[in-house]
C-alpha cells in the first residue's frame, strides 16, 4: 500500500515575490481584499481565538491560528522595531494551511510580503465602510515597510489621490517618496504629524515603536475624519491619545484580541466597540453621518492571514509556482513509523544526506 | 548594505530519518532524554503556556509554543486516530526554532519521527524517578506508531527486559513483535489488557482512540506499579478509570495543560498532582515507598519539543545534514520591503520560477 499523504506545497520568499510581480501588486491587494470581505461575511464559521504572544524585551513573537470546517491556518510573525538598526526587517512571517479532516500540512509559505499586502487590503476594506465616500486626501504617519502598500490600497480601493506623509526618520520618508514616483499619487512631505493630518480625510498610522506613544492627539482631528490605526497592535504599543478614542466610533477586527492589543487597551473593558464583520454584513452601522469621527483600531487578525494564504496558494497553483516539501515520513503501514528506520528497506545512505 | 539575516535550516523527513540512522535510535532517545532532564531543571527560565488546540469531529490540531531568553520553539501537531484507516499517520508534526532577540526563524524541521522519540524519552525520564528501581517487566497497551519507541526507551533507560503487549488490532501487535525481533527484549503477546498487566512492574498505555475510554481499571493494578499513561492527551480522550487515579500518586508535566487534557480531566480541579520538574530538581518527592502506585499522566508538553528540536538541530549541524530555506524576503534597506517588487533590480524572471 502506497501512502496517500498529499504533498506540502512550499512557497519561498522568491516564489511569492514572483507571484506578486506576475499578477501585479494592485491586483494582489484587490484579490486579497475580496477574499477578506468574503471570509468576514462567514465569520461564524470560523473557530477563532486571540493570538498567542511571547513577549521579550525588544519584541514579540506570535502564533495566529484559525480554522473553518475544511482548513486550518496559522501564521508565525514577529515584531522587533529595533531590527532595522541591524539591517533586519521589523516584521518577518510565514504561514501554514492544513486539512482539518486529517491534519496533513498542505502549504508552507512566506508571509512577510504577504502580510504587508493583507494588512493594507484589510485597512482599505474597513475604510470603504467607515470613511466618508468622497475621501481624497490621506495622512500617512510612519513611512516604513508597510507604507507603500497602504498607499496603493487606498489609492485603488478608496480613491485617495493625495498623501500627506511624515516619519521621525527622514530617510524612510525619502524612500517612500522615491517608491511612489511612478504610482499616480501625489505625495506631500510634512514636517510633523499635525501638519500631515491638516486637511486629511483619512489618517493612517503605521508606526513601529513598541511604546505607549501618542502619535495622534485630539487637537489634530477634524470632523468627519477616519483614523486607520495600524501600528498599535501589542500590549504596551499604542498610537492614539485616549481622547481620540473617546470622541470617536471605534471598530475592531476580533474584540477579545483587540482589548488586549489594540489602542483600546487604554480604555475601560466596557468601552464600546463594534466588530467590523457586523458592519460588512449589515448587522451594525458603520459611519452614520458626515461629522462623525471613525477609528479602525486594527491589530491584525488570523482570519486575514487565512484569506491571504488561500489567495496566494490558489494563485501559485494557477501559475505553477512553488516546490514540494517532504515533511512527513511515510510508510506503507501508517502504524509502522518505526519501519522508516529499518535499513534493510532503506534507500542508499547517500540519498538521505543529499540535501 | 547586505542583509544580515541568518539562514533558516530545513530538515525534511528524510533528513531526520538519516540523522537517526547515522546516530542510532537508542543514542537519539538517550540524547533527547538528557536534554529533557537538563531543560526541566531550568523550568523557571521558560515562558510557558498550555497549547492552543483546534478540535474537529475526528481529531485535533495543536500549536505548542515555548521560549527561553534565547530561543522560541513551537510544534504543529495533529491527532486523528481515524487516519490510519486511510493509510495516513495518526500524528504528523513539524517544528520551528527562532531567535527571541530578532524573531528570525532559524530551523524548520520534521517532528513526526522526532515526537515519537521525545515522547518515549520523556516517559523513561519520568519512570526513572517514579517506578521502583528494579522494574523488569512492562505491559505495553496500544501497539501503534509510538510503541517500539517506548519499548526501546524503557529497555535502555529503565532496564525493562520483558514486554507484555496488547492491542485491539492484532495486526498492530504483529508489527510490533516483528519490529522487536532483533532488539534484545522479550515480547509476550497477551489477549487482553488485564492479562498484559498481570505481573507487570510498569503499565504503559499508548492508545489512540479519541474517546473517554477506560483501558486500565483499578482491579488490574498491583501494589508498587508505575502507570505511564501517554495516550490520554486531549479533552474527551482518556485511558484510565477514575479509581486508578484516586488510589495513586499522580505526576504531570505542566499542570495547567494537563488539567484540561490529561486523564485528570476526570477529577476535581483540586485533585492533587505534582509537576515532574519538581521531582527532578529534588523539590518534591517522587516514589516514597515500594507499595505506592504512581501515575505519570503524560500529555506532551512544548518543553519536550524544545529539547528535541535543539538536539536534532545540533546533530544535523554536526553531521552537515539539511538544506537552507529562503523564507524571508531581504532588501538592502529593511524598511524598503516594497523594493523587492521593483523589476529594475530584479533577477531574471526565470530564476524566480525555477522551484
Amino acid at each position: 500500500m502506497q501512502s496517500s499523504l498529499p504533498p506540502t506545497l512550499y512557497l519561498s520568499a522568491d516564489d511569492v515575490i514572483g507571484i506578486v510581480r506576475r499578477v501585479g501588486l494592485p491586483q494582489c491587494i484587490a484579490g486579497i481584499a475580496e477574499r477578506i470581505e468574503r471570509d468576514f461575511l462567514r465569520w461564524q464559521q470560523f473557530d477563532k481565538s486571540a493570538r498567542v504572544a511571547c513577549h521579550s524585551h525588544d519584541g514579540v513573537i506570535e502564533l495566529m491560528p484559525i480554522a473553518d470546517e475544511r482548513e486550518f491556518a496559522f501564521k508565525y510573525v514577529n515584531g522587533h522595531p529595533k531590527n532595522t538598526r541591524e539591517g533586519l526587517p521589523t516584521v518577518m512571517a510565514f504561514g501554514v494551511l492544513a486539512d482539518v479532516d486529517t491534519g496533513a500540512p498542505r502549504l508552507f509559505s512566506e508571509l512577510t510580503l504577504t502580510t504587508a499586502i493583507r494588512t493594507a487590503a484589510m485597512s482599505a476594506v474597513a475604510a470603504r465602510k467607515l470613511a466618508r465616500p468622497e475621501c481624497r486626501v490621506m495622512a500617512l504617519i510612519g513611512n516604513g515597510a508597510q507604507s507603500e502598500f497602504q498607499a496603493l490600497a487606498f489609492r485603488d480601493l478608496v480613491g485617495i489621490h493625495t498623501l500627506r506623509v511624515y516619519d521621525v526618520d527622514p530617510a524612510a520618508t525619502a524612500k517612500l517618496v522615491a517608491n511612489l514616483v511612478d504610482e499616480r499619487i501625489d505625495v506631500i512631505v510634512c514636517s510633523s504629524v499635525a501638519e500631515a493630518a491638516l486637511g486629511a480625510d483619512i489618517v493612517t498610522t503605521v508606526t513601529a515603536d513598541k511604546a505607549n506613544a501618542t502619535i495622534l492627539t485630539a487637537d489634530m482631528l477634524a470632523p468627519g475624519m477616519h483614523i486607520n490605526a495600524v501600528g498599535g497592535d501589542c500590549p504596551g504599543k499604542t498610537e492614539l491619545h485616549r481622547d481620540v478614542l473617546k470622541g470617536a466610533s471605534v471598530f475592531v477586527e476580533y474584540e477579545p484580541q483587540t482589548r488586549i492589543e489594540g489602542d483600546i487597551q487604554q480604555m475601560a473593558p466596557d468601552f464600546p466597540v463594534t466588530e467590523l464583520w457586523r458592519v460588512l454584513s449589515g448587522e451594525a452601522s458603520g459611519r452614520t453621518d458626515e461629522q462623525q469621527i471613525t477609528v479602525f483600531d486594527s491589530v491584525g487578525f488570523a482570519l486575514e492571514d487565512y484569506s491571504a494564504l488561500t489567495f496566494i496558494r490558489d494563485t501559485a497553483i494557477k501559475l505553477g509556482i512553488g516546490a514540494t516539501l517532504k515533511l512527513i515520513p511515510t510508510t506503507a503501514d501508517p502504524k509502522n513509523l518505526f519501519g522508516v528506520l529499518e535499513t534493510r528497506h532503506a534507500p542508499a545512505r547517500g540519498d538521505l544526506l543529499s540535501a
